[in-house]
């Protein structure tokens, strides 16, 4: 069931909706989650250089290397005619860029008009070197920030892209008690991550796994005052504690979710942390509902933490849906004071209280969709700090 | 055993070394197999805009999310002045960027001076967005292409990382097993991408897994003309064919391997490929010695393809060491007529036969390191079309 040609031609419409909307004659479109919902495009070839060229009218271009354009009509619904492949010369030349070749296309295949183009100079895969090479090949185009145009079109999900989520949620689930299930005694933390990469690529029944944007976290003990650190060969001690956060991810869409485990009775002060945070999020929660801003939401949570005088300046979230490394986050709504997004049925976000203490810390998350009254839980977990008696 | 102080105190002054052939008077690094490389810093932070900045004598600044900065030197090995967190405010915002907090950072600690600044414009996580903040900052620098001035310095491995290496291609030989073994009549991609994916995660003995920068990719049947298809639920019927390309991870080093495996009896057409193929393959392990040009070596495969009327434009291999998503080459050596590299005992590489044909192909590859009168296998497996009854 990939995207229908139907649900393609709305993400298109509303795409260039915007688009004409903010006067832009015409998107570059790099960053891999956005080429995945304008085309269905679906392969790790975005570590090379790659363009979607989207006019106001008319089949969008796709360029890419040759060797990923020979298969990519097998995951975009796009003519074969519009998918170009650059030579493999072009691959890592000191003095060529594939981007001038790209360049080179465009202006034959006539974009090369004078106007504004949309571009995306935050995405993760449009390099300098790109950037220059399009400057330089189609000096007509006015480059203009596109701020994230794609990603705010993605924000608000079709009945389609809801039951993707949905199946995320549920390996998300099954991911988390396999790794909860994998902590122990002297467990090490790579294998700890086998047990959950076994369960996110395997999925549930009736949905398979897809590979997460991002390989699971488990801060530990007093590194888990910092977030990002990944997996070692590091043994667990009775008495830490460790956090998990991963996601579950179905046919590209992410849901992600953290749960903190102590192993064996857990000290005092995590546990009394863990409890606040869990209390939090739970008023959180309630208050998250269509018509509400998120920034009121975030004051929730600022003033459940205030009472019990605990300051956190990371935001408490963000929007969630296709994910691609190295982020599975939308870069479009961020939970924190200054996000005055109103909120509207069919958002999902990661809501995730991420507690980085110095020397200690706890993670508590929960992926939901915005319904017509209020939240839906997409993952599924005990939401309290886990005991593992782990003999 | 991360790296000792020695050893990166000889990776940052050949850096410099270089620097000051190019005319550099300071190194904007963003890359993070390169930031690992010159400091041992290891998180997954990479998709928030972070730098190190090398001058050319004194200790280098890091400059990263606050959040990631609090950890950071649980890894790195720099003073703790000399690690600089930028505010969580300044995460996704329109009108600022943490970059522009780099700037000024950087030029309060006195490296706002003319001169020529190195950068590296074909690095992924360097943002357009990052580079103009840049620019704009720092007026006074004149920023230059470094022309991957750090991935040139990683290319001669030190015993220390060769050890790693061997690690790395002990766990990419134990994934391939675990790979081949979960191919079975009815398999799905996603299930042996599982298996994979738990051996890469645990590793062997007293060698740890670590997560490799790309997914294990399954190009299968008719779709095995494109080499970067990601795993989906599609099942494994008899008679078809699967290449498996993955690599083994350890402490962040990268071997990868490619081997293709035929569910019951192989075509004609693959076996007589997958014949010329091995047989390239060795004549190329032969010819690959200290002081012979990469592209007259490339000139054996060249010619033994011409002998059997086969072309192949795409690469025959790269150089390799560290890696992170979403590519685990080094961007450096490519295997192929025009790369006039001489080669050195201690450079790593992965040659790799990659034949995709239209409508099936097979992929074929070793990791090697160069020794002092030839070649190191770093990965161990059957050297063939690998046939599995697969009941």
């Amino acid at each position: 069931m990939p995207p229908s040609t139907e649900e393609l031609a709305d993400r298109l419409a509303r795409t260039r909706a915007r688009m004409q909307r903010s006067g832009l004659d015409g998107l570059v479109v790099v960053d891999p989650a956005n080429l995945h919902y304008l085309t269905g495009y679906d392969a790790w070839s975005f570590y090379m250089p790659q363009l979607l060229f989207v006019p106001l009218t008319g089949e969008p271009l796709l360029i890419m290397r040759a060797m990923d354009a020979g298969g990519a009509h097998r995951t975009a619904l796009l003519s074969r005619e519009r998918i170009l492949g650059y030579p493999e010369s072009l691959v890592h030349q000191r003095d060529a860029h594939p981007f001038d070749w790209a360049a080179e296309q465009l202006r034959e295949h006539g974009f090369a008009h004078r106007g504004r183009i949309g571009y995306e100079p935050e995405a993760h895969f449009l390099t300098v070197r790109s950037f220059h090479a399009l400057e330089r090949g189609l000096p007509e185009w006015q480059l203009v920030d596109s701020h994230d145009l794609v990603n705010w079109v993605r924000l608000v999900k079709s009945p389609y892209e809801l039951e993707l989520m949905r199946g995320a949620g549920r390996v998300a689930s099954a991911a988390m008690r396999a790794g909860i299930d994998a902590i122990a005694d002297g467990a090490r933390l790579n294998d700890i991550a086998a047990a959950i990469q076994f369960a996110q690529a395997t999925g549930v029944e009736g949905v398979e796994g897809d590979y997460p944007a991002i390989v699971p976290m488990l801060p530990t003990g007093e590194s888990a005052d910092t977030p990002h650190m990944t997996f070692s060969a590091r043994r667990l001690d009775r008495g830490e504690a460790i956090s998990i956060e991963l996601a579950g991810a179905h046919r590209r869409y992410h849901a992600p979710l953290a749960r903190t485990v102590s192993l064996g009775r857990p000290d005092a002060r995590l546990a009394g942390l863990a409890e606040i945070t869990a209390e939090g999020l739970q008023a959180v929660l309630e208050g998250m509902r269509p018509g509400a801003v998120v920034a009121d939401v975030h004051g929730i949570w600022r003033e459940h933490l205030a009472q019990h005088s605990i300051e956190k300046p990371s935001r408490l979230g963000y929007s969630i849906g296709i994910g691609y490394p190295p982020d599975w986050g939308e870069r479009t709504v961020s939970i924190r004071g200054d996000d005055l997004t109103v909120i509207e049925p069919g958002m999902c976000l990661h809501i995730i209280a991420g507690m980085w203490m110095e020397g200690y810390g706890c993670e508590l998350s929960e992926s939901i969709a915005i319904t017509a009254d209020g939240v839906e839980l997409l993952t599924d977990a005990p939401r309290e700090l886990i005991v593992r008696e782990g003999a």
